[in-house]
């Protein structure tokens, strides 16, 4: 069966810590991008400590210092970081490494990636542990979210695949249909009057 | 006369305070992007209370959310943000649109972009106000830094172009040459045993 992550995309450790706790049915807790930035990488700390049972996931969008960046993550107490398919290949490379060396996942994010087939299947090359076939937030009212590239990616790739942007409880089906292992849900649960209540109309679906 | 800026690329507060008060005859300060990621922005807001006379740059290198990213660099009193050029045009886009609302300038980072010229001919096009032609540390083994493309970037576009990548003292003849306005140094300065004597020495060949 295919998991749920919540991406905590709000700005403060406090809004974060209160969402989450409405979505203690959801697998993974992601540490929004913003977030990370508003607050430092306290705000993973903070999930971690908070949910020690859930898999925590820092959405860092590395693009360089790809070692250092993994390596700040996992003393963060992070399961799994994201790191950018737009960085190098070294950027790439070198999470990977501090990935096998401070015991982190790498998610590699498709966010912007002309042909994320093709980068896809490169990437996968270098050893990372996830893809993320990501449609930013600016460009979901330019774009629908590409189902027919998700599933060619699932079936393109041995590693699990994640599916992120602009994802609600209606899309579940078309996500799963494609074939992929990790469902984002980002506003739709975390901007919803309630979240709990949109967390169990996600997992209905699934 | 071009501009010195030191991206204080440490891991926290403390250590850029300290490296900062050190090289106060640099123009700019910069936030580094890990250092933004460990501490959260709390690290512009500290540098511009400590130096409320520098220009502060918060590196966020930021990928989607363009319009909330800027806005949260501006309420942390940065003076300019980052953004990534790999990132969408839309992001970009309400980049320039929540820095024109909150007063603060956008600097457009060409990391890892395919063409220089042309994408910075384009996001030029979209407002912002600074270039920043970038070889980004993990590529610093395997290519030099580009002079010929800065010389033809600087002449092809009308707003200040900065130049970043493992630039030192005895780059900064090459730098001015090709008629960057702002030479980013990192390492040289904020590794050194004696960061004031390292800015000093940036200083005289400029």
């Amino acid at each position: 069966m295919p998991m749920l992550q919540v991406a905590l995309d709000v700005l403060n450790i406090k809004d974060a810590l209160k969402i989450a706790k409405k979505c203690l049915d959801a697998h993974i807790f992601e540490a929004g991008t913003p977030l990370i930035k508003s607050e430092g990488l306290k705000a993973v700390t903070e999930l971690k400590k908070h949910f020690p049972e859930k898999t925590i996931v820092a959405d860092m969008k590395t693009m360089d210092v790809g070692y250092l960046e993994t390596e700040i993550a996992a003393r963060a107490k992070a399961d799994v970081v994201s790191i950018l398919a737009v960085a190098y290949d070294q950027t790439i490379k070198k999470a990977v490494k501090a990935g096998k060396k401070f015991g982190i996942k790498i998610s590699c994010d498709l966010i912007n990636v002309k042909n994320p087939i093709k980068r896809g299947k490169e990437v996968q090359r270098f050893g990372i542990d996830y893809l993320s076939l990501h449609l930013g937030i600016d460009q979901q009212k330019k774009s629908k979210y590409p189902y027919p590239t998700l599933r060619k990616l699932c079936k393109a790739v041995r590693i699990p695949v994640s599916a992120a942007g602009g994802i609600t409880a209606k899309d579940v089906p078309n996500v799963i249909n494609a074939g992929a292992d990790i469902i984002i849900v980002g506003s739709f649960i975390t901007k919803s009057k309630d979240p709990a209540r949109a967390t169990r109309l996600v997992l209905e679906r699934m």
